[in-house]
C-alpha cells in the first residue's frame, strides 16, 4: 500500500476501504507516514468529505492508536458525556453527581480549556487540593467504591488524535466535520464508556456557529457510535449566551456547588435535569424531571460531589466555607437602557473572561483560577437603567478593565419586545 | 503573515496577493515553512484552482528562489524550446543545430529522462566523450563562439521548484495544471531565454492524456510567458505514437544525425522543419519551410551538431563512423496481420524501450544507452502478414523479450481503413 495511492483515491471522490484506512492510521501512528501526506489527505477529506463506513473505521482505528481503558471491573452501564464547549459550561461538574447520586457509576475523564471556552479539569483544580490525576486502576478503584471519578483526560489515549488534531490545526483543516467527529468520538470510545451523551454546543460561543452544522455534526457523531456499538444520544443546545450566571473556574465551581445545594436559578436547574434525564435514559433507569430535582434539593447529587472532592483529595470544607475567592479588583457594569435582554453574546463574554485571566489563549498560559464574571441579567429577564448587568472579578493590575467590559457591553442588546429561548433545541437519536 | 491562513484562504476559494505568495515560496524555499503545510496549500490547488495572476506572481516567486541565468552578453533574441516528454522525441537535437545554422543562438539547458520519456542529456550522453556540466561562463562563451551550446539544468535554478515538485511526487498533487505550469515556465524564465517555444505532447505516451488538458496547460503557460515578458507559443503535438523510427538514447541520436545529413522519413523531416519555422519566428526570422528544409539538406544544420558534440569534447567521427551501437541481442517483431496501422501505442512503446533498458523506473536507474526500439511501420503504412512491425535491442540477458514485445505487439492495430494523423495538432498563441 502507498499513502500516496490513498491521498489520491481521497482526492479522486472515492471510498478508503477499512484495511486503508487502519493502515494509514497504524503508519502514521508509527511514524512511517510524514506529516505532509497526511495533510495532503486531510485537505482532501475537506473537499470529498468521507461516508460513514469511513469515519467508524477511522475511529475505530483511533482508538486502536492508543491505550484503552477497561471499565469491565464496574458493574453497570458505564455512561460517558461530551460537551464540544461553551462559555460558563460546567454541566459536568453538577450532572456527573447528580447522575451518581441514581447509582449510576460515572467514570469520566475530561479535558483542559482553550480560548473563551473553559474546561473542566481546570475548574476542579480551582478546588484547594484536588487532584485530577489518577493512575487507571485508581479510577476504576474508586468509581467502584463511591460511583463517581472524575479525572484528566490521559496522554497515552489516542496517540493519533493528537497527532492528527496538531496537524489539523495548522494546516487550515480543523473545521472538517468528519474529523471534528472521529476526533471526539475516538476519545470517548477509548474511554471505555458504554453509551455515549454528547452536548453538542451551537451559537456565538460554541465551535459549531450554526444550527446546520451542528445537526450535521450531531447527527455524524450519533450514527458513528450506535455504528460501533456505543449507544450515543446527542443534546443540540443554545450557547449564543453564557450558560448559567457564573464565567471563570472557581466561579462556575461556586454556582455548581449552589445548584448541588438547591440553588441556581429555576432555568438552569431544570436544564440539567433534562440532560440528566437522557444521561440516566442510556444507562436504562427512566427517571421523572422531579425525581431528579429532588436529587438536587435533597443532598443526595451534594452528597455524591463531596465524595469525589475528597476521594480526589479536595478540600470540601474550604469550598463551602468560602465558594467564591475574592479577587484584588472587581466592577459591576450597569444597564444604560430599559427593556428586556434580547442577546447577551456568549463569544463576547467568554473572550472578556478570558482577558480577564480565566482562561487560556495559548496552552502554555497559566489561569487565573479566581478571575471570571457574574452575570445578573439573561435573556429575557428585564433590566432598568443602572441595573447590574454583570461583574468582572480580575487580579491583573493590567487588565484594561473599561475597554475590555465595554466590548461585551456593546454585545448585549436591550429591546421592548421579550424573546426567551430554550437551552435545548434539539436531541438527535 | 501566517501559512495556515493563506492555507485556509486559498481552500476558501480566494485569490492570494503578490506579496503572500512571495512569502509563501520565500519561506518555503528558507526551511520555514513546513512540507506539510505546502503539501495542504497544493491539494487546496486542485480543488480551487488558482488565476492567471496567481499563477504569474507563483512564477516569478519561483523563478527568485534561485540562480538565474544571464545571457545579455549573447546578442540577439535568444528562443528556449522545452516539451512536456514524449517517446522517442528527439526534436531539440535536430531542432537546436537547425535553428542555430539559422544564426539563431541557441543556449539550452535540458533534463534526464524518468520513466517511459526520454531526456536530451541522456540521448547527449550516448555520445563517446560529450559533456553535458559546463560553468555559466563557458556556457555563454561557448553560444558567442559557435552559437550554440546544450547542457543539463544547474542544480542551483529554481530551488523552490525542487522542492515543490519531491513535495507534489508523495501526495497526489502532481496533475495540476497551474503547479505543472509554473513549474515548467519558471525554469524556461530563470534559464535566461527572452522567447519560449513549448511542445505540448498529447497521447497515451504523453503527460497530457486528452486535448482538452492539453490545449489548457499550454494556454495556461503562454499566457504566462507574455504575462511575465517572455514572447511564448505553444504547439499541440500528437504523442499517441512515438515520435520518428527510434526510441533509445543512441537510436535516437542516429536517427537525428540521419535527419541532420538529409535523411529521416518525410513526415518527420516536415514536423522539424514546421516547429523549426515557429521558434525561428520567435526570434524575428521568418523562413520558408523549404529554406529551413534545405538547411537539413546541405549540410548547414550538421555542421552546427558538429560543432556543438565537438566544443563538448564528443567524438563526432565515431558518431558518424558507427553512428548505432550493436547490443548483444536483438529481436525483430512481425505482423500477424495485413491491412494498415491504425494505432501504435506510445506509452506502451515507451514502457517497452524502458524495461529493455533504455530508460530510468526511477532516478537512482542506470540506463543502457544502446538499448531501444526501432519502428518500422507507422499508423497509416500499410503492412503485410510477416512484415517486421519493431525491433527490439537490448543487453540484458534477464529481460523478457517474448511477454514484454507480446504488449507492445498488443497495443498496434491494424485494420483495411487507411487513417492518417497529424504531427502538429494545434498552435496555441
Amino acid at each position: 500500500m502507498r499513502m500516496t495511492e490513498l491521498i489520491q483515491k481521497k482526492r479522486d471522490g472515492h471510498e478508503l476501504t477499512k484495511s486503508e484506512i487502519s493502515w494509514m492510521i497504524d503508519n502514521y501512528t508509527n511514524d512511517q507516514i510524514p506529516d505532509y501526506q497526511m495533510s495532503a489527505w486531510a485537505m482532501a477529506v475537506y473537499f470529498r468529505g468521507m461516508t460513514k463506513t469511513e469515519i467508524a473505521d477511522l475511529t475505530m482505528s483511533m482508538v486502536a492508536s492508543g491505550v484503552q481503558i477497561d471499565l469491565s471491573e464496574i458493574s453497570g452501564i458505564k455512561v460517558d458525556k461530551h460537551s464540544t464547549g461553551g462559555v460558563g459550561d460546567k454541566v459536568t461538574l453538577i450532572l456527573a453527581p447528580l447522575v451518581a447520586s441514581f447509582g449510576v457509576p460515572v467514570a469520566k475523564m475530561s479535558g483542559r480549556g482553550l480560548g473563551h471556552t473553559g474546561g473542566t479539569i481546570d475548574k476542579l483544580e480551582s478546588i484547594h487540593g484536588f487532584q485530577v490525576e489518577q493512575s487507571q486502576t485508581d479510577f476504576v478503584k474508586q468509581v467502584k467504591e463511591i460511583g463517581i471519578s472524575v479525572i484528566g483526560q490521559s496522554d497515552d489515549l489516542v496517540k493519533a488524535d493528537k497527532l492528527l488534531y496538531a496537524l489539523r490545526d495548522v494546516t487550515a483543516t480543523v473545521d472538517l466535520i468528519p474529523l471534528i467527529a472521529s476526533s471526539i468520538m475516538s476519545k470517548k470510545i477509548a474511554a471505555g464508556a458504554d453509551s455515549i451523551l454528547l452536548d453538542v454546543t451551537v451559537g456565538s460561543g460554541a465551535f459549531m456557529k450554526n444550527i446546520d452544522d451542528a445537526r450535521l455534526l450531531a447527527r455524524t457523531m450519533v450514527d458513528l457510535g450506535n455504528a460501533v456499538g456505543r449507544k450515543t444520544i446527542a443534546v443540540i443546545t443554545d450557547m449564543s449566551q453564557p450558560l448559567g450566571t457564573a464565567i471563570g473556574n472557581r466561579l462556575e465551581i461556586a454556582e455548581s456547588l449552589a445548584v448541588l445545594q438547591g440553588g441556581g436559578t429555576a432555568d438552569f436547574r431544570h436544564f440539567i435535569a433534562e440532560i440528566a434525564q437522557i444521561m440516566l435514559s442510556l444507562a436504562g433507569l427512566e427517571k421523572s424531571i422531579d425525581e431528579i430535582l429532588a436529587n438536587l434539593s435533597n443532598g443526595a447529587a451534594l452528597a455524591k460531589f463531596k465524595a469525589l472532592i475528597t476521594h480526589q483529595q479536595g478540600d470540601f470544607d474550604e469550598l463551602v466555607n468560602t465558594p467564591i475567592h475574592e479577587t484584588k479588583f472587581s466592577k459591576i457594569v450597569k444597564s444604560q437602557k430599559s427593556g428586556y435582554i434580547t442577546a447577551f453574546d456568549a463569544l463576547a463574554a467568554g473572550k472578556l473572561a478570558m482577558s480577564a485571566g480565566a482562561g487560556r489563549a495559548v496552552k502554555s498560559d497559566s489561569l487565573d483560577l479566581d478571575a471570571g464574571i457574574h452575570i445578573f441579567k439573561k435573556i429575557g429577564d428585564k433590566v432598568a437603567i443602572g441595573d447590574p448587568l454583570f461583574q468582572i472579578f480580575y487580579n491583573k493590575e493590567t487588565f484594561d478593565v473599561v475597554t475590555e467590559s465595554q466590548i461585551l457591553l456593546d454585545n448585549i442588546s436591550i429591546s421592548d419586545e421579550k424573546i426567551s429561548i430554550n437551552d435545548i433545541l434539539e436531541i438527535i437519536k
